[in-house]
């Protein structure tokens, strides 16, 4: 019994793998303005026939919350005419962006005579796991083909006919194109080996981007034989240096912990220099329990904020995602440093100080993505960076590191040209 | 029995993955002049301690003929004066390249005064998992230490004692220009569920670079949880268009097939257009012949080489890393195109034309990491590039693709400097 659902799973996906493939290679050669039209078609598609959107949504969603699925999952489920807007709004703004696919990045001359183009190309073909956000599909494909990737989506199975519908809409917009409407393909069987299966789809698939939360990431990093983008996990630190401009400090780290809690983004955990302990600690405590965050924190940060609770060394390591801050007080630049590189998850990290040696020093010797110096961590996002788009925030050292825009899902070849060169 | 054992196994692993993390931070704020300085210090010291290097290498080089090792892999594994002085030159050689690290790649101000720098930063630690070639040993270091890298290298286990001695070199050099040592730490026990263990050291190592055959790839693939650049195999074809220029054809298929055999860049597959079959097969085949090369071959082929054999489909998709190359005769250079891409194994590829527009879409529609327009496929190497190092051949899309030099040795970080900003 087993056997033969592994050879159904693995004809399955071998089916889906081919049709990538197809389409890869027809998407590789389209150029850039068909694939704005197409991008455009597909937006008002999914406007037109938010109708359908919502309908197939409805099957989700009240089957989910019949399941008892959390308050804050529905919501993420749930469409909304507003939300489909949205959607086909991120697919025009994809359209508007420059096509990084062609662009020649470096081109040399050989003492032989031998010319070398290096050029930026599609990945091929991009694999994405996620959990159950609509959103994320046509996000995801609008990213991808802008890029000249086909995509193979698995999405949450709570949002299984959703994603169906989504993708059904912006297939069939392709077709209208005369494109290929493989290029956006759902694995439409929710059973779990299913998935672990994708994961070792190697023979068809170029890269393996998993969005979502830590368990989902961490299967994915164990049993996928695709090269992965890890993203998304931030236990990110915020280091108040004695220099500090005190002026600047509170709203810095009032708007990294609070201004939106669930991101991977928001600061996680506060140090502060023993030297302005005793000055910072009152007033930050008392904007931090304004904001109802709940402090955990050392000895000496319980003696300045009475309403603080112990820290544990698990808390150092806790991306809580919630409205919890641990708080340490720490002897100088070189232990803030070395206790982030021991707790943090590469992510973003952040010194508040107005020693430029120290600013210098923490930039370099802190192992993130992002290194800030007097800003919020929040900052680290695709738009805010300017990249127009964001595929998700790697935090591995591999191919692409923090937020990861339109050229971070391309690859690049060799073109060498020559008029009959052999080696001696 | 087990259980104390993987015990023991992660101990291990973990001492020797924090020695690792202690000598990275301290190597990544190395200047230039000193990583060079040191460079030159253990080359020198390769060459003075050459006696002990051969001695420890007898000792493997016993061994292992008395273990009946085949004579290509002896020869591998052989240390020689001269060989020493090649490892110690090699080094010489990549203190002598520039240093990638430091350099700003992009430098970017958003419209909230915050400056955004991409800087190229060292990967943090690599580790190499190889076969039993010592000079490897050297190389390996030589690359990851000019980038700031540490590295924690497995050997082969009939290098062992070559590999120690080494390591102990080379490490003595580290001590006395004051740098960590445990800049290069060698895997010391010989357990295949060390090296196994190894794979999944995820903590402590950024990037795993497999160097050897096949299998050994493969088994990296499978198990490693660190992320992995894909090195090494070649089944590279060359297509003789239907214009190729005749004189210019043979010499570039001979040099691709017989140059060197046992390398990943040679050639091991060809096709040729029908068109032009007839009168290219038999002169081929006799140069072919002459070098004692093996033809395998459809039916056109068979009929103008008679000394050709029948080639099966298991032809066409294996790298025979000897004398024998597979022949097929196509209908059109799209046939050529979709065979190559089902076939090959993404590393380099070559068309004969003097069409330009059958080497613009050949150039574009090959899936390789390089592709070539009247040239040899020999010249996939870093040196030939111009990149004066060379760590291996990525066969993958992600990070690095193609020779692989310093450079594809380095991530990157942002570094981001305001004044005070927050997030809307």
């Amino acid at each position: 019994m087993e056997q033969t659902k592994d050879i159904e799973i693995s004809a399955y996906l071998n089916s889906l793998g081919l049709k990538a493939q197809a389409a890869k290679t027809a998407l590789q050669s389209l150029d850039t303005e068909l694939k704005n039209k197409a991008l455009t078609e597909a937006a008002n598609a999914l406007v037109r026939e938010s109708g359908r959107l919502l309908l197939a949504n409805e099957k989700d969603y009240a089957r989910a919350k019949e399941a008892g699925m959390a308050e804050g999952l529905l919501d993420r489920l749930k469409l909304t005419t507003a939300r489909v807007d949205a959607m086909a709004e991120g697919l025009m703004q994809i359209a508007s962006l420059p096509d990084p696919v062609g662009e020649v990045m470096e081109a040399f001359d050989r003492p032989n005579g031998l010319h070398i183009e290096k050029v930026r190309v599609p990945m091929g073909v991009a694999g994405i796991i996620y959990e159950a956000r609509p959103n994320v599909t046509a996000d995801a494909f609008g990213l991808c083909f802008k890029t000249g990737n086909a995509v193979i989506l698995k999405g949450g199975r709570d949002a299984f006919y959703s994603n169906q519908a989504i993708v059904a809409v912006i297939g069939d917009a392709l077709t209208r194109e005369g494109i290929d409407r493989n290029a956006i393909l759902l694995i439409e069987n929710n059973d779990r080996a299913v998935t672990t299966a994708f994961m070792k789809l190697k023979s068809y698939v170029d890269v393996l981007i998993p969005r979502g939360g830590a368990g989902l990431i961490r299967s994915v990093v164990e049993n996928s034989t695709i090269p992965v983008i890890e993203t998304g996990t931030g236990n990110c630190h915020i280091f108040i240096d004695e220099t500090a401009d005190m002026e600047k400090t509170v709203p810095i780290v009032i708007n990294a912990k609070t201004q939106r809690i669930g991101v991977c983004n928001a600061c996680e955990s506060l140090l502060i220099h023993k030297n302005i302990a005793d000055r910072i600690l009152p007033i930050l405590g008392k904007a931090l329990l304004e904001k109802q965050v709940e402090i955990r924190g050392d000895e000496i940060v319980r003696e300045q904020i009475p309403q603080a609770v112990a820290a544990t060394p698990e808390d150092y390591g806790t991306e809580y995602l919630d409205l919890i801050l641990s708080v340490k007080v720490v002897d100088s630049l070189e232990e803030a440093i070395s206790h982030i590189n021991k707790y943090n998850t590469g992510h973003s990290d952040a010194i508040l100080t107005q020693d430029q040696a120290n600013a210098q020093k923490f930039l370099r010797e802190v192992d993130s993505a992002c290194v800030y110096v007097n800003a919020s961590t929040r900052f680290t996002d695709g738009f805010e960076f300017g990249f127009g788009a964001e595929i998700g925030i790697s935090t591995q050292k591999l191919h692409a590191r923090g937020p990861m825009g339109l050229k971070e899902l391309t690859s690049y070849k060799y073109q060498i040209t020559g008029d009959g060169q052999v080696r001696p």
